[in-house]
């Protein structure tokens, strides 16, 4: 079908969602009622996801068979299910030899790509977390999900899920009455904003049963995504597992800042563990319950985020965006250069900007096929409600377009969530150009404090003490107008009254002002940009499609090299075992494979892991000089080189700086056949 | 003090070690009661501990001081407790970027060193770790600790330690008499061993109380050290933390012995986080709750352990053994050389001998000091029932002697729990020199099975079909004696009578026979390791006390380098930008310090964050060609080097393939006071 030809039958859905898209500006603009433009979104949410489904469908096929890659992945443990032989558990894998290498080589490049080149302060910091510190940062209330349990056998469902499944049947029953159709219609939009109590409504409404057995179902009930446990052994620090990495830079501020000598910007970075009970994981490494997060958290002068002094770098790079406002459109994403889009004001600021071609330029090295990366700008809606601008990093796949690393301004939302809960002012100093001269203070009297708050007195009166103009200026406000006004210190809330404390103003020199730090956040998840890498280095050989191989970047792939010897025969294994040992010598990770199968079926089976390249010792190795062949995986080509070089030739290659080209040019090409 | 006073002062202690351990010896030969040997066995420890501590007290004072350490790690961000400004959580720690680098760097040189060199196959598996599989292992039921709740304000103590530190307290009041010291000593020795009854009843008998309030306490209850979770929403899978990594290889055995093609032996690894529930955690990051341990399973053919083919590359290496005998006979440990020890069937195999050797060579190379790094022998008594051997590397610090690694024969103890608990074989093929051909096969009868298992006849007859030849025979033993037999299959116990299967006997050629391979296990915990470099590097000036350093290895340090302008003069920046570009692209991580202090002073700032080398550009770099300085931290003697060579002389220096030696015969030194 010519792309013309998709346009067409792609028009009216485009025109849908331009039409909802405008009647949402509309609303928006008329600032109508908040449940009316939740509905318009709703709606304006399901038109998207029919145009996006349209479109992948219409999308000239690859030959793609993802249960080969699959097979491939298991036969050669890359990945599988953890403790199969215990029957397994949804949602967790284990990574295998190849996989392994494969993720931990997929850090180390992350780690010189952004920390090294960045001078960024790594942390590693625990997994274990209080509720306290995940109640300030919004996890505790944020990560629910409403979940239906089937009466019989316990088995849970998403309950909007289950809604909308169950209404999706519905309408695709050629029995059912249009009218009943209508109704449904109306219905289906608004499920995604729904309380516990509106679903269940629907649930009992429409009798409503397990899709797998038919059963009854629950009530829908909260369920919180995180995992809980009880740190100590008295059971009295309630915890989970962090759902993100980044808390733990959030609550290091002061000390990366100290480490920093104090300066504003720095960025802060951590690669580790985060885990997600997730009602009902799928789509393999896609959505589990245990995953690797590598996350940067950027803090610097919220005014002088529109600047970036390496934004240079990457100013020219063209990236596929997908703007909000095209969403809303019905239009396609754009190329555009990220200079232009800073300027146009389309990516927020150029902080911004220099992550989105950092991770573009991560991506692309890491093995993304960029004809299938594009970054798509959150609708505000969908943003939360801090967030100044966040575009998705997403990889086509076969499950459709996946987010794989995120790219969000937070302004200073984190900071001050855990300034409000600690106490703790989590702020850096900005040097004035002028010093202010009136400064406010607000003196607490400790007496009557005393009397109301009893041993908390201090803790209220440090709290006082340390409030900024603003916070003052709205307390000095609230006493005005209510006679009172309430602070909360150490999770608790104690009210003021007026003579509780006085307010004093006097002029004083300052050279810095204080200021909250702007966050922006790249986030990755490594296992998602993982399985990409591999649905997009899955290949088959031309003319034989049994030759399934992944064409990894060296860089990337488990093993560097094989070293196979031409046959079994003994004179071959001193060279074997002495290219083995070289390679060893130069940290090179590789596979001697001096099993008995022909040159070809070997050749064949390391593609299968993706070795780059692969050095065969065959009977004119015994001659002197020694010499082997090197052959590249990709191109199927070999030159021959003397043995000293090959160990080194290969670091080369593998480190990237030297390319094939240039080693096909500086020796002799090998012919020959490899079946 | 001499080293003959210092043995005449610990000789009555060594003398009463041996004599407990003789008489431990003689109880065990005359198969005495398992109590007495306990009893025995509880006191030997005790004597045991006694001469350790004197010994400590009474060797050569360094002048390390714990406080100074603490606060450099501290200040300088490499480790710090988690969640400080939420009041922080004992036995968590957050690593900042010098930790966090330290860290990083061990863990690679950990895979160059075993994983890439043994060509060891890693993996990485779930944190999250369903609770048959710990019942399986045995954690379920040997994680347990007894604790004590204090009854007003819920501090919880261990049981022991409350018991323990109550009676040492009595021991040293002059005014309890003597005969109700003698009754506590007598009872001292038993504690380890006690029953949670036996606990509660001395706690009531002596009235003990909390030792921090005086409140009273609760009796003992049992405690699981094991962090407990539930996976998935419906709560139906009781799942922990995994409190060790190893679990994670054994369950992946068989895939791991597919893609070893089969064959024995291979080494399977993992780097990962485990957790344990500490009652009261101490000493920094000795005990933890959070911590990384990078482990590996060597599995081998157990007739095949007693030879290594890379032994001899270890066997002449002199190691400080402290063998379960001399532990006995209150001797000090010995020097030895691993061929020796091998020889004298002190270490069990060459198997062990040689992972001991590497361990050492690995210790040493991250900067353990060798003098106080030992192998201490597990005495029979401490050893897990079914380890052969088993030898801790133990390294000196200010807290005593603690366990860093440890390596263990643990033969198939692992395989065999899982095979039981699953029902599948965790076993690998040996060829047979002679083929065997008597065939013992179990036959079920599925009507009577049928009958009596209604679904799960199935799954009992594929189990009974799969038994071995000796597990077969058992099951006739039994039938013969007792007439039935039960078999536990999918965490079930079935009853089966003599009629519902019938044993077969005949003969078949056979060419190979399943075996359960031996486990050679060392298991690293590396924040012990990282913990005591950090001790072992820690040093002072000469001349200085208030300037300390760390000399980390420059494999360990956190950056490699330092690029210093000698001043704020601008004409100095343009090379100090040159040398960080250089550094970036060679991936070595440096340090740019441009603040204002003296060249002395930062160098000094420097050597707190254990930089090893320095490269300082100053006025005479202006000149033609460019060239700078290149300090090395721990002799502060310095080189000029053209600007062009100084990052790749650092590249090699850091990766062990130049030595400072080397670079100072090659270039001219440079004279300079540092202050």
């Amino acid at each position: 079908m010519s792309d013309t030809e998709i346009e067409a039958l792609l028009a009216p859905l485009r025109a849908a969602v331009k039409e909802q898209g405008d009647l949402v500006r509309k609303l928006k603009s008329e600032k109508a009622p908040d449940v009316d433009i939740q509905k318009a979104v709703a709606e304006l949410k399901h038109r998207k996801q029919a145009l996006e489904a349209k479109e992948l469908a219409l999308s000239p096929k690859d030959d793609f068979d993802r249960a080969k890659l699959e097979d491939l992945l298991k036969q050669k443990f890359f990945f599988d299910q953890s403790f199969s032989i215990y029957g397994g558990v949804n949602g967790l894998y284990d990574f295998g030899p190849m996989g392994c290498a494969v993720k931990a080589n997929l850090i180390q490049f992350w780690r010189n790509f952004f920390v090294l080149e960045e001078q960024m302060l790594e942390v590693d910091c625990s997994v274990l977390t209080p509720e306290t510190v995940l109640k300030a940062s919004g996890h505790v209330e944020r990560f629910q999900d409403h979940m239906v349990k089937d009466l019989k056998n316990g088995a849970c469902f998403r309950a909007d899920h289950l809604v909308e499944g169950f209404f999706e049947k519905v309408l695709s029953d050629k029995k059912v009455a249009a009218a009943k159709k209508d109704e449904i219609r109306q219905i289906l939009p608004r499920i995604e904003g729904m309380t516990k109590e509106e679903l269940g409504e629907l649930i009992r409404k429409y009798e409503m049963k397990s899709p797998v057995t038919g059963n009854d179902v629950s009530d829908p009930m909260e369920f919180n995504l995180m995992f809980g446990t009880s740190i100590g052994p008295t059971g009295q620090i309630k915890g989970f597992l962090r759902p993100e990495t980044a808390q733990g830079i959030f609550v290091n501020f002061k000390r990366l800042l100290q480490f920093n000598q104090g300066k504003l910007p720095f960025a802060a970075a951590q690669i580790g563990n985060a885990f997600r009970n997730e009602i009902s994981p799928r789509s393999g490494l896609l959505r589990v319950r245990e995953f690797t997060m590598a996350e940067i958290e950027h803090f610097c002068d919220p005014e002088l985020k529109s600047t970036h002094p390496k934004f240079d770098t990457v100013a020219d790079l063209e990236l596929t965006l997908y703007s909000a406002c095209n969403q809303m459109d019905g239009k396609a994403p754009e190329k555009k250069k990220i200079n232009d889009a800073v300027r146009e004001k389309l990516i927020a600021n150029e902080t911004l900007g220099y992550f989105m071609g950092r991770i573009y330029l991560f991506m692309v090295k890491s093995g993304i096929d960029p004809k299938r990366l594009r970054f798509r700008q959150h609708m505000s809606n969908e943003m939360a409600h801090y967030a100044k601008d966040c575009w998705d990093a997403e990889c086509k796949t076969s499950y459709g377009w996946v987010e794989c690393v995120g790219c969000a301004d937070r302004s200073c939302y984190d900071l001050t969530q855990h300034t409000k809960a600690t106490g703790v002012k989590l702020v850096a100093e900005r040097k004035l150009a002028e010093a202010i001269s009136l400064f406010v203070h607000c003196v607490p009297n400790m007496k009557l404090m005393g009397k109301a708050f009893k041993r908390e007195a201090k803790d209220v009166s440090t709290h006082i003490s340390g409030l900024s103009t603003e916070d003052i200026e709205s307390l000095e406000n609230s006493l005005k107008e209510n006679g009172e006004f309430s602070v909360d210190v150490n999770g608790k809330s104690f009210t003021l009254k007026s003579d509780m404390l006085e307010i004093k103003r006097y002029p004083k020199t300052v050279h810095v002002e204080e200021i909250m730090p702007s966050v922006i956040e790249p986030s990755f998840g490594v296992g998602r940009v993982m399985y990409s890498i591999f649905e997009h280095s899955f290949k088959t050989r031309e003319g034989d499609e049994q030759r399934t191989y992944l064409s990894l970047p060296a860089m990337i792939a488990p093993y560097k090299c094989s070293v196979l010897p031409l046959s079994t025969n003994a004179e071959l294994q001193p060279f074997v075992k002495q290219l083995s040992m070289a390679l060893t010598k130069c940290d090179i990770s590789h596979k001697v494979d001096d099993s008995g199968g022909s040159i070809g079926r070997r050749y064949a089976r390391t593609d299968q892991l993706a070795v780059p390249y692969g050095m065969t010792v065959d009977f004119d190795t015994l001659k002197t000089p020694h010499s082997a062949t090197l052959r590249d995986r990709d191109s199927m080509k070999q030159i021959r080189a003397p043995i000293d070089e090959l160990p080194e030739i290969v670091r080369d290659l593998s480190n990237g700086r030297r390319t094939w080209n240039d080693v096909i040019n500086n020796y002799p090409i090998f012919e020959q056949q490899e079946n």
